[in-house]
């Protein structure tokens, strides 16, 4: 490997209604919505329940396609793992370069600032994968 | 809250084929599989892969009929995730108090010998949720 994956980042659950399910995710888990943002790169909007040194991600469609299609095939749940990485460019040019197919080749700005970028779910056989590094 | 939620456990992805999902996960990301077994009380064989304080879980029907359909409706993909609690008795009996909606009212043997109970995904809106306490 030419780079280092460090842990999961978040975990992303894709819902119709952000405040309903952060209700929810309060009431059961005692877990307390912290960052809250729309996040125009992905047409969406993120809300963020960390635990640990990690987190739950609400995200909601707005205008993202691909999110919209998600909620109205299988109703809401678990959509993708982010897992926080070293160098994403140097990251990105690994796997493309041993055949790993990529949504982003290139970093986008994804929730908090972050550099983000999504491995196609073709890569692992089945689940969405996001790479993200903190600035 | 009467109890607390310490980090997430796992993230369990449902596949097919432990072995070609494993050799995946090592090579996209540096993933080396830890702890497999068959877990007899979930009717599953289990494969962990730490990553960080967490792990991705691949997990696989051995007789386990929920996780058979899961796979025959969806193909493999994110199926649950784990949280560790401090007190899970304890847990279930608050969460059943509110009317939090269980699968398990009991903690049963899971994976590494730990206690495990299931909260129903109607809890959450949508997300199948496990609690985790090691012994």
């Amino acid at each position: 490997m030419s780079f280092t994956v460090k842990k999961i980042d978040h975990v992303a659950i894709c819902v119709a209604d952000i405040d309903e399910a952060a209700a929810k995710y309060r009431e059961v888990l005692g877990l307390v919505p912290e960052q809250r943002e729309v996040v125009e790169s992905q047409k969406t909007e993120a809300c963020l329940l960390p635990l640990g040194e990690s987190n739950l991600e609400l995200i909601s469609p707005r205008g993202n396609e691909g999110l919209a299609k998600f909620l109205e095939k299988r109703g809401p749940g678990l959509h993708h793992v982010a897992v926080e990485v070293e160098g994403i460019e140097q990251a990105l040019a690994f796997l493309k370069g041993i055949g790993v197919p990529l949504i982003d080749e290139a970093p986008r700005r994804g929730a908090r600032g972050h550099k983000v970028a999504f491995v196609h779910p073709r890569a692992t056989g089945g689940v969405l994968v996001e790479l993200v590094e903190p600035e």
